[in-house]
């Protein structure tokens, strides 16, 4: 298949990663986290955010947030987020089905919300008749590419727990995040107060595998039972973790990310100059988001493959990957151009 | 850490594995199975069994029983069992709080149930006060290390399908099982009539993945979307069929499942012959049971770890993998002989 | 406590109700359904819709809706309602908990909503990472007190079918309804070509119970099951029964809901003649909606307590029930006008 | 119908209940609880126990027995309880339904469980692959009929207790019980450690209704969300908490019990002094199970319809009701030995 521009999991590994998991191939290992390498995964974690966390690693997005989530709310409970975000939107209602609590959504054009747009759930609390607000979940970066500074991560996570919530990040490309506002994630993440983190590794390289990070360790006494019960304890458990020693060593995560994030900079930078293309979203991490003229939009993907977002709008959602490279986006760029000018 | 007896996911991959993961991990492909090597691994699923079947590849054996069973159990409906069935006992309760279904069990010496053990759950069909059965669940081979014959499992099958009863296999150790009852996959399960499958990989050799396949393809319509909402669905899957391709290319699932198998031969031989030791169940696969001495217990735990079955009767788990060596079963005996003679 | 505008479920039951029970308080009848008075209270609905209708009787309206939805919209599924429904704001996330599935809302200012409303939900069928959408759901009459017309839901339920889905009515009010739009039960329900209904005894007059009716049976198979799974199968069933018998018998259901209708019309004419009020919705059911001066409604409350259904724009809810008088009407008219005087 | 020695639920309400119900019937008082009755039901709950409880009213046994456990046992919990008990054979897989949770089942021939039955399962407290026991069920009286000691109670209690588990009382018969033993409520549930109660009025004569209380009040914050998800919570609630006033005003629930329980004495009677019948149960409550001559069973069973509980052994249960007769048992009996004698 061509390289495509239609999403981050199109993209296969890192080579490192690759690497990673052949060294770990051989000999056995306790099961299901019993294991070295995650051990030493977790102590990695602990000096990129601090010692007092509780670390999990699950296998997918999906999973991650579902679990963790359901961890901490109640079914009976509510979960406050973008109406874009992924838990909304592209899990298959797996959250209300494993925690079968409610998803109240925020509409916002750029899909980052706000304490003022929490606010007016809050106003029943304590009626039996509604579905009872426990969490915030902001997906970092978002899904419309767009990022949270450490501010606005910090204001959100103010506003929650003076109002007895909690924070969750769906961080399912939080290194695109970290490299795009120049923080470091114990700064984007510890520092704010966020209090439990999807953290994502398949969109930044990985094969597979996510962790669920409790920076809040109360909150994480119970969660192994629920990450069995839902389905993502790894029995071979060193084949994540490993992955992930593989990012963090040597920061192939900064590497990884700072490339897709210049690859969507470049990607932006050609759409902003060509003409009939309009850049519809700030475009702060890896993707862009952009209008096209519908004409034109075929032949493109013919040659890069991605996503029309919103048929009517003729709005594309363009992905930029690990190994996403300068000369594709020059070519898609040129066509673009090329196109214009044939149709002048 | 020293090699063990303790469990068959102890033991890391193949190295036809890693090569297979390798080759795949570059360029972009599909997501969600729309790749090639998913194309490929369901082919050769196909031949290995029949043209007309449905394959979806999840990440973990709890997954693929979970999401499989509540495709087609309703939340009111049961599924029928072994009382050791992993099901019933080591998934956490996943089967109850995905499908929300009941599992009725079934107690057996040796965890093979039959025609007649089903019979008595049968009586209140049609009573809205009781769950009401949908499925029996056979596991090949079974948590004791006991294998059906394919006469068995059509007995069960036949007698399943008269009542309208649906037959799930959890085929975590299948290929164990096949090569045990020298049959063919397809002997196995497709004339025999099971109606779906849980076929497992990771026990095999595999770093991670099962395949659910369905043989009565009326039931598959649903599935992809249980799969999805219940977080099995891994967006890059090529990494899951490339190594099904390579377990199916050249019978590595022969090799590893045979050589598994003959390790446990060769210690249940040693036992049988060593003073002091009770084999407690037919050796048919790659696990072996047996009572043994508890003052030898922690001494052979020392060389190879394994599990204690049961602390009360001294009934040990002794589990071969694909990397299980002759050297390691002969050194085992050797020292439970050594301490017999000691003792003596 | 004083007479209420507070809800229909403030008031008592009609005096017909207590009689119908205690005439079948004594002696033994079959439990859980099998007893005379649910035989006839379902050969009454089969004469008020049409003889092929599957009926079954609930405690209470929440249960109603959601073992219904639940019993034909799969986990992975997803409902298409008003943002208002009863389902989606009042019911404490029970339909998510319990049916798993997604409720997808419409904004409309009177709570109606329409084919094209539904249209946009319809894009991603077959999509697996996508609720799929099952049931369309309305209210009849409405959580704003409006009503729906026999065309409307015939638009609504042609179109449902044209797409493959189902159409629900959360009939709480629907003896309100119909007798706001001069329509037969049948002509609102089965000539549109409504799928199920839940219909409501409770705020029409009785003490509890509703009725779940299948008018398209090949819907109820497997109804009874989640009834019981739902906890809403009542032991000594003839008391719901015997409710609905006097319901129908001798009208009373239309006499209530007449009346009701009737004193929400004499409230809105005396809004709309008052100064400082401004009624918001049509009032076509026994609910009438209108901004009140802030300052009278504490005075008002005082008087006969209500909610303030925004506490923003004061915007209050009138409701009125089978037991409210034209004398209490009438001095709250009187009470907010004076006010007015004194005001101005 | 002819009267029944089918179950204590074909029996109507005692004449007391339909007057308590339409006392209560006119006029407006808050819905969901917060009436005048209910407030008065709680009190009498408070002089029955103690002071420090927390008591909700539900709708039916399956209602409150689902809701109280799901409040208090996590997904990947469980409940110990007996094989026979109505929360594992008769509820069809709700508590699996809606708690997730898995139920861990005791087989006694009595139905009667003891500290020693619960032992067992507490060998793998905090592994991740296994639910983690949380409450222990008891039923009182039994299904079989039979009733625990206070000090059977205590002992499960001090049991559960110093193992983390929770007492639940499931006490669909619980007056029966109660009169049984000569206890008090509070000798037999608050002096005894129980936690919390399923608390049961409808087989005690009343139309409907049951109460969930928690003995130990730290256990309650969250349960009132729950009932409304379960949907449990009756609009109309006064009409509930009338009946369970007038339960415990003047005896009510006692003079019901104690007159069930003397049917079933009398009958027990008469059936150990007949020839080819053998109860089979102690008679302690107001259940009789005997084994009868197969050829029997139908003429009795054309005189007082009851239940075949085992089609095997011809073991039947005879359940005797508040408004059971002396004559009825006699007319019973009498048949038997007709029958016996014309035999023989």
């Amino acid at each position: 298949m061509k390289k495509t521009l239609a999403s981050d999991n199109y993209a296969g590994t890192s080579p490192e990663i690759i690497e990673a998991i052949a060294k770990v191939s051989n000999g056995h290992q306790g099961a299901y986290g019993a294991d070295d390498a995650t051990k030493e995964a977790i102590e990695m974690f602990k000096r990129l955010l601090k010692e007092d966390i509780d670390v999990f690693f699950t296998m997918n997005g999906t999973g991650a947030n579902v679990t963790a989530l359901s961890s901490v709310c109640p079914s009976y409970g509510a979960v406050i987020t973008s109406s874009v975000a992924h838990i909304n939107v592209d899990e298959c209602g797996a959250p209300e089905k494993f925690g079968g609590f409610k998803i109240l959504t925020i509409e916002k054009e750029d899909g980052k919300i706000s304490p003022e747009d929490i606010s007016p759930f809050l106003v029943n609390l304590g009626e039996q008749h509604w579905s009872q607000p426990k969490v915030v979940s902001i997906t970092q970066a978002t899904e419309y590419g767009t990022v949270y500074t450490c501010e606005e991560i910090k204001a959100i996570a103010d506003f929650a727990h003076q109002n007895n919530l909690l924070l969750h990040v769906d961080g399912a490309r939080i290194s695109n995040a970290a490299v795009s506002i120049g923080a470091t994630f114990k700064e984007m993440l510890v520092d704010t107060g966020v209090d439990f983190i999807s953290f994502g590794g398949t969109k930044n390289g990985l094969m597979f595998g996510e962790a669920v990070i409790f920076l809040n360790t109360s909150l994480s006494e119970n969660y192994k039972y629920l990450r069995k019960q839902g389905m993502q304890l790894l029995s071979k458990m060193r084949f994540i973790s490993a992955q992930f020693v593989a990012l963090f060593d040597g920061d192939l995560w900064k590497k990884n990310a700072e490339h897709a994030n210049k690859m969507a900079q470049l990607l932006a930078e050609g759409l902003q100059k060509a003409e009939g293309a309009k850049v519809t979203q700030k475009v702060q991490a890896n993707g862009v988001f952009a209008i096209l003229d519908p004409k034109v939009i075929p032949i493109l993907q013919e040659q890069s493959p991605f996503y029309v977002w919103n048929e009517q709008t003729h709005e594309v959602r363009l992905m930029c990957s690990f190994d996403t490279t300068e000369e594709e986006i020059n070519q898609f760029i040129t066509t673009l151009e090329k196109y214009q000018v044939v149709e002048a």
